[in-house]
């Protein structure tokens, strides 16, 4: 194993370990507790967390003061994949090789689960002592921002309208922005402002941040195209059969492949920019491109 | 009319006008503001927010302090009717004498605004520049425990599960506590609370909070039982119908009765504790016991 896979690993169990450890808190009656922990112990890439703890240590060290805020990210982008998975939005039956929260319950159930989960996420970040009352509320006001109308609620919304027709890369690139980018963004933005990054810094994240989740998108696209299904844990060339425009489709399999290149050079100047070269965050951005699942 | 229905229809205005206004500086995917707009225009009784600001005034003057905070509550009421409607909870085509939002849109962005609404409210909240940010993390805090798994979203799942089957008068009372009560027990405090209402006034206002939660629901179900259905803008008898328990089926329709105006005097009792016996807030109780629609 690699450096960068163990680090993750090690990441991941600390953010599986806290996900639980928020909700067996609570006294959440027993059949939405159940239903809310089968989805959050699914387990999944927790790309989303590991992008925000990484993000802090570029910054400083003691993660543990950053978990509370990527449990809360996981929880929406949890939450999502709940509401998206329903029979009137997508209609799967399986995610990540389970079957989805609503066969398991049911529908009524899944949508509350969803429910619970997106407020919950509200409650950790309000209620987290480790940071101060300007950190929570910062927190607050931009985690309802990009993941409500204005980010990916409203993403969801935009990908919905845009099935079964030509899209451009344009419109492309503004759905997947909002619907996939601003958790992203989110991620990359929490974890070094908990650890006191700068404004300047900030600023350039944010930057990195909009490359890196394009780099994620393109990367989507080109696996549904080439990827194993196995590894991927879902049928690959269902964009096609969804007659879903994509980067490939739109610019051909190597002009995707360029533009993703493009991106990750873009997005490493943004990295030095805010000072955080010599951070996981650098090998974070070859691990988006490059992985196969 | 009286000085009370002046007084509720005026504050009504002021709720609409500001639903509104939050969501009109916005910009969201066409289809998803309306969808969104068309549940909060739909109107209803806005019992919470006219609460929350008659808290407010029991305490202080200009009440448009409250009025964002006022909003953000009924947006989460909002969002509860939106998702109880749908096919797979209480499967409702009217609302208020009016198609409910999947009947008019469709399933999928019924429960995305409902998602957005939920989301939104947190953001307003959170980005009230009239608060400061202590204010704004109390608040946030307790909107979420209030709405969440703990509070709305749990009561939900529990009064599901009690459908079809005998439920207890403490087992109905946790389920109406959650699940309407605990929504109420935030507009009693928020409104005081933003108004500068001391500690053992805000104690003393969760008592009555707690009374108030429980009026309602017992006038909700003798309604059911006694009320007209034009005025209601509901069908009656549909508890009995769905077999649910109520208090007028486990004390009667006297007993009932009894039980309502037992909590109206411990309701004001309580305002009696918090100071605000001269406030808007008792004859609210008196209309909350004895409203016809």
């Amino acid at each position: 194993m690699t450096d960068l896979s163990l680090y993750i690993d090690r990441n991941k169990e600390l953010v599986q370990k806290e996900l639980i450890n928020q909700l067996d808190q609570q006294t959440i009656p027993e059949v939405l507790k159940e239903s809310m922990l089968y989805s959050v112990e699914a387990g999944g890439k927790r790309l989303r967390p590991i992008l925000l703890l990484a993000s802090y240590e570029a910054y400083a060290d003691k993660l543990e003061k950053a978990l509370p805020t990527a449990v809360a990210l996981e929880m929406i982008h949890t939450y999502s994949l709940i509401h998206d998975d329903l029979p009137a939005m997508d209609n799967d039956d399986f995610r990540r090789g389970k079957p989805t929260n609503h066969k398991v319950f049911n529908e009524a159930t899944a949508i509350l689960a969803g429910d619970a989960l997106l407020t919950y996420s509200f409650e950790i970040v309000g209620t987290d002592t480790g940071l101060s009352d300007e950190q929570r509320i910062r927190l607050v006001r931009m985690l309802a921002q990009v993941s409500g109308p204005t980010g990916m609620v409203g993403g969801q919304l935009l990908d919905m309208e845009a099935e079964d027709r030509a899209v451009s890369l344009e419109e492309l690139e503004r759905i997947h922005t909002l619907k996939t980018g601003e958790l992203l963004r989110f991620a990359v933005f929490a974890g070094a402002y908990i650890a006191g990054a700068n404004e300047k810094q900030l600023a350039a994240l944010e930057k990195f941040a909009y490359y890196l989740g394009l780099i994620f998108q393109v990367q989507d696209d080109i696996l549904d195209v080439t990827g194993d299904q196995e590894k991927l844990g879902k049928p690959v060339g269902s964009d096609e059969e969804n007659q879903k425009s994509t980067y490939p489709k739109l610019l051909g399999l190597k002009g995707a492949q360029n533009r993703k290149d493009y991106y990750v050079i873009e997005a490493k100047k943004a990295l030095q920019l805010a000072g955080a070269e010599g951070s996981t965050l650098m090998e974070l951005t070859d691990y988006f491109s490059n992985r196969d699942y």
